[in-house]
């Protein structure tokens, strides 16, 4: 069985925006018990992860790493036709994730304590963003 | 309900090979509906990725970072049986993905306007790479 | 159909185990024949991936890969709670993936002859750690 949505989420600027609570629902709206939730991102200059939604000093210490990984205006790139952060966000976007998988059991997402679903916005100004989350049982 | 199949496909050099169309042509031919499809390379030097298929010069530039984030010959590397791009490749395929996932309704991709699937070798020499595609839905 | 299990891992210190085995089992169990083998950790401070299973010098290049990717105790991280290898390991493990999706058929993970399926441990001590495995078919 298939359950399929799409979330349009605006972003204010680069960072990380949880978006837990909105998969939660549709897990809950679906009334799946047993499965997996996939949720991707349309785009290729945001992405997603599950990391820790406890400290927010986790997320800034990683927009510092991502900031080395694929720094903003290197003067190496080619494609800079939207500015210093295109190619960055679209190198950031391939170190990350288009898609994340999370199981559900008994109807709940199986995430850990410390864990929550992001989207992260990888260019400097916000946009708009459409997510699908396609739940599998 | 499950379809399998397996594409095999011949890399010319290191650098990335759009799959988009044989991918969606394995979708129609399942008249699955709605669904994800899952695809994954069964090698650890070359992976799969979604990024911009528009613009040549992102994919040129994610090599430029890709020798950054694994660099071919580098000292501190133990493992160079296969020469100067064997380790880097491992490491280049380890920061991508050996699988992605792409959500399909309606008998169509859900890709976005800009994203494209692509198989990255990472290897500068051409090889034969099986890709096994797997739809549920 | 879905079929779901826990794993209880423990890690000896930072570094990979391979769970190949034990997934292998899980398939053989569920007795589905063909489908999707998801593995998803319920932390952020160890991942997932799909490398080389036949020589240990990849994994330990692997290894000093990470400490570049993302260093032990850099003076830029705010978040250093539980010592200079916590931040790191969140770095560690956003890089890589906190599932990983093998597919299989005829009741066999259809990996690769040189693919194995590895925990990695980001944090220099060991832990508890629970994998969720999920098979969809």
């Amino acid at each position: 069985m298939a359950h399929q949505e799409m979330l349009r989420l605006r972003t204010s600027r680069r960072g990380m925006m949880e978006i837990t609570p909105q998969v939660m629902e549709i897990v809950k709206r679906s009334q799946i018990k047993t499965g997996l939730a996939h949720i991707f991102v349309r785009h290729t200059s945001c992405s997603l992860l599950v990391t820790e939604n406890a400290d927010p000093d986790v997320l800034r210490d990683l927009e510092t790493l991502a900031c080395r990984w694929a720094p903003d205006g290197d003067p190496a790139y080619a494609h800079d036709l939207e500015g210093d952060d295109d190619m960055a966000a679209h190198g950031r976007s391939v170190l990350t994730d288009t898609s994340v998988t999370i199981p559900f059991g008994d109807g709940r997402l199986l995430l850990g304590s410390w864990q929550g679903i992001f989207l992260w916005e990888h260019r400097t100004q916000g946009h708009s963003r459409e997510v699908i989350v396609t739940l599998m049982g």
